[in-house]
């Protein structure tokens, strides 16, 4: 999408070299940086440099392509896989995309072959989740066509929370897929955007984008949004997700479950969109299975900005000395989602309704 | 209750002069500001010098008070009093403290002795609203008390939203008081302070006062709540109240509906403390009538803190011209509403239940 009017990815290879778009600084500076060895992209995971499930799994996968380059043996390359591994544990994307990686390596191949495939692969990993994103926004702007269709008198408001646009994914993002295939097809939206602490994805990197994008859209806290449903303000609420499990339990950024629950009680749609590997189909039960990372304090107690005169600047919120408390996601249970919007179309949040769509897990 | 040690309340009265703690700059210094003109209590109310319904309407007595002694004529009064009772919309202890005092002016008194009987009316009314507190604490009590029996193991955990603290009212609390009281008879209890976007009330005042007061707490942002209560980790909420309907709706901090709704979904009880002149009775239906403030979008873009070498600062969090919507309250409807916690006692949320406490309201 655009920045600046200029086309961008979040990230992409060149060279032997993996680069990406280093999300801290947005929305105040556009910074690129050059990726070399797995262990930067290790750090660049943690740190969230970049972040969003699709693209962690994307990045991942470079990762183990600059594993396999600078890894002198098998068990050089095996600790850096489990560190990339490690590096979040939350979103499911990461895992399988460093299985998909392994499965690429062929021990009768030379090294440096094995190296290639596995750049060849990373590629094809972000063409594909790429065009998974696209196909989600095919599917899913036909819920806010139905809704303009419904009442065309205003624009059609959507809720979303964190950031699941094209800066969590490579190109489209996953919740934001529909809303740039909305605002192509002419429809008229008007996106409410929660600010999403302690990071404050919402507010730096969704209204950078939908900004950059030209679509209308308003910054709320994440109180706020319940109010504005019980006040007919939104029409519905589109999410991304980190991880979803095989009973239609997503996990998705924190504070998800509160829109899900106020959305439930006012009869306000609520859709998780994502690609199919977002789908975690060994967890039966995502509420009592999906791992939740706890996140370091310092996120809550310290907000980062840009100061009155532009320069990037952090307050501390709390008294001196205060302890918090910082869990990173929250699962919504599938009772409360009125479907999910995939690459492949969009169905129930049930078992059967995930095996409709993906036959190939039945 | 304490600041460094020291017994403070939140507004006192001296030789025709009132003093209050200008709140802005907690948790970071502790500023006392003399006001000596109605226009500056209007001012001190609308800015949020001070806060939080309790204490809102004995600083609008005391400012009628000031208004009393100030006018030349009737006319210059009653302007000043409309002007006191426009500072802020959604608290109906402003215009309860105001009508209260409008009724202790006698046309035959002299202007003096009007003013005096004005300004120990408002000493009387902060007097009351501190019986209050302490009353709401010794009822409130019970329900730690019965949640500890139950489970002995740990301490009781209790979230709180907002600053419900002796800091909104004159000295205890509404919300609070009862984790004052469970403090003081040696109940372990922990608090979960919700930081409170967009003015974050609980991360700079409730986590002050608690720290003040030797009380256990953790900060967490607004999102998280609902992730602990999915958890077993939040054992009862405790929230104050700006405005009760007959009908038993509440109106409280944007935000408190959410955590209202997690409650529900996950059977922690969930109460609000209030006094008596919290309760609107002129008011059937509080979702569709108590009125709701949109307050100024530079407190969603722009949030305040001290910088790392301690001083005042503040960061925007938001891409330059991003457009925000901030509503400062939400009504949560009585169905979600375990009880009442009042200076009489507690009671269902309910048009009977109120009446049951409140019996000249039948």
């Amino acid at each position: 999408m655009l920045i600046d009017g200029k086309h961008y990815r979040t990230i992409w290879e060149k060279d032997a070299k993996v680069y990406i778009i280093d999300q801290r600084s947005l929305p105040h500076e556009l910074v690129l940086e050059e990726i070399t060895s797995s262990s930067s992209m290790v750090t660049a995971i943690k740190e969230m440099h970049l972040r969003g499930a699709p693209l962690i799994g994307v990045a991942a996968a470079y990762g183990v392509y600059l594993a396999a380059l600078e890894s002198k043996n098998f068990a050089d390359f095996e600790l850096k896989l489990d560190a990339l591994l490690k590096s979040r544990p939350t979103a499911i994307n990461l895992a399988w995309a460093i299985q998909i990686q392994r499965q690429i390596i062929d021990p009768k191949r030379a090294p440096s072959e094995n190296a290639m495939a596995l750049k060849n692969n990373a590629n094809k990993l972000a063409e594909e989740d790429i065009q998974f994103c696209k196909d989600i926004g095919i599917h899913g702007v036909k819920l806010i066509q139905d809704l303009h269709k419904k009442n065309s008198s205003r624009a059609v408001n959507i809720l979303t929370h964190c950031n699941a646009g094209w800066l969590a994914t490579i190109d489209y993002g996953t919740a934001t897929a529909s809303i740039y295939q909305a605002q192509a097809a002419g429809i008229p939206i008007h996106v409410w955007v929660d600010e999403t602490r302690p990071r404050l994805q919402g507010a730096k990197l969704t209204c950078f984008e939908l900004k950059e994008q030209g679509v209308p859209h308003t910054l709320i806290t994440d109180n706020a949004g319940g109010q504005l449903m019980q006040n007919g303000q939104i029409d519905i609420c589109i999410v991304g997700a980190d991880r979803v499990a095989r009973n239609g339990d997503a996990a998705n950024k924190i504070g998800t479950y509160l829109k899900a629950l106020a959305a439930k009680d006012n009869n306000v749609p609520f859709y998780f969109a994502f690609p199919k590997s977002t789908i975690d189909w060994s967890i039966g039960n995502g509420q009592r299975d999906i791992p939740i990372e706890n996140r370091d304090q310092s996120e809550v107690l310290i907000i980062d900005g840009i100061s009155s005169n532009d320069l990037p600047a952090h307050v501390n919120i709390a008294p001196q000395g205060t302890q918090a408390r910082n869990p990173g996601f929250d699962v919504t249970p599938a009772r409360l989602i009125d479907g999910f919007i995939t690459e492949r179309g969009i169905c129930a949040a049930t078992t059967e309704g995930l095996q409709s769509l993906y036959k190939e897990f039945q």
